[in-house]
């Protein structure tokens, strides 16, 4: 079993230095924003060596991407209600929700300064969104699958996500429960 | 005349200082990125001392506004072509120019920054904003007045801005001249 396996072994050792460590990183983004902590900042707050950081996420991006994506993936699975509309309403909800709530606005940060940190900043943006946009293809797919006329997928962030993603953003108005159902009834 | 008019009266001494201050912002908002230089930092870089920048402008913030909406006002005026249709494709065609420019980038980081930058920041965000809806909307009753359809502001932020800034601050597909057409003729 290499380090990898053993670190993912759950409830052993590895999974609670990976809940600490995914801990710390979300206690400094909060407390300092991006670009303001290192790989030793996160090793000295979850109390573990920054060897052992490195040999199981390689870099600060990936261990960013990593925590982004076990936060949205737990936070917010893709929904399946049976129609597309529901769906769709379903998960317009729950990014609302995710994007308003107190890590959200953290995580689109990270995505925002992923996108200008060099290679390795790019790669790691390209998982975190390369897994949402599978998540949802393949919700449109069972859709499509249904005989139900489903939209691109890039129709649903440029109508749908991309407008409350800014308003979070900049600070905005709230996002109610009757905005987010527009923008889902809009696109339909 | 106080400091105020005297700053600003046009080609004067106000206006290098304005302009040395401006671009030194330019400057270091590429080289470090936001949050991290003081008035004193912009102070050298432009030649001038710290008590000049914080009476003409009173604070960071309310200089890095003034740096964005002097930018954003020099290169896209508000169009008036005589049509809802082409007024909208001309803005967005220079939005999109604006935001995938060298500057583009740390204008909308600049909005993002501002907007989390605790009371003072969050003025200087509505200021800024403000200023461009205020624009926006008098293109819109423009075509009101002539008795065109013309979609609320709110509208033109979520389904013609808002794609293209998610685009942008994620670092996705580049802006087409046809992509950013479809968005004004989907809204329209």
């Amino acid at each position: 079993m290499d380090e990898r396996q053993r670190a993912r072994r759950p409830g052993g050792r590895g999974a609670r230095v990976g809940a600490a460590v995914h801990q710390a990183v979300t206690d400094l983004i909060s407390e300092r924003g991006y670009g303001k902590f290192s790989v030793g900042d996160v090793a000295d707050r979850a109390g573990v060596a920054d060897s052992s950081i490195y040999r199981r996420w390689g870099s600060l991006e990936t261990l960013l991407t990593d925590v982004a994506l076990t936060r949205l993936n737990a936070r917010s699975p893709m929904p399946d209600t049976g129609s597309l509309a529901g769906d769709l309403r379903t998960y317009a909800a729950t990014v609302a929700r995710e994007i308003t709530g107190p890590d959200g606005l953290a995580l689109l940060r990270l995505a925002v300064a992923l996108s200008s940190n060099g290679q390795q900043g790019l790669r790691a943006r390209d998982d975190l969104l390369a897994e949402r946009a599978r998540q949802l293809q393949s919700m449109l797919d069972r859709a499509s699958e249904r005989g139900e006329n489903a939209p691109d997928a890039s129709d649903v962030l440029d109508h749908v996500l991309a407008p409350m993603y800014v308003r979070v953003l900049l600070g905005l108005d709230p996002l109610t429960p009757d905005y987010v159902d527009g923008l889902v009834d809009r696109l339909l």
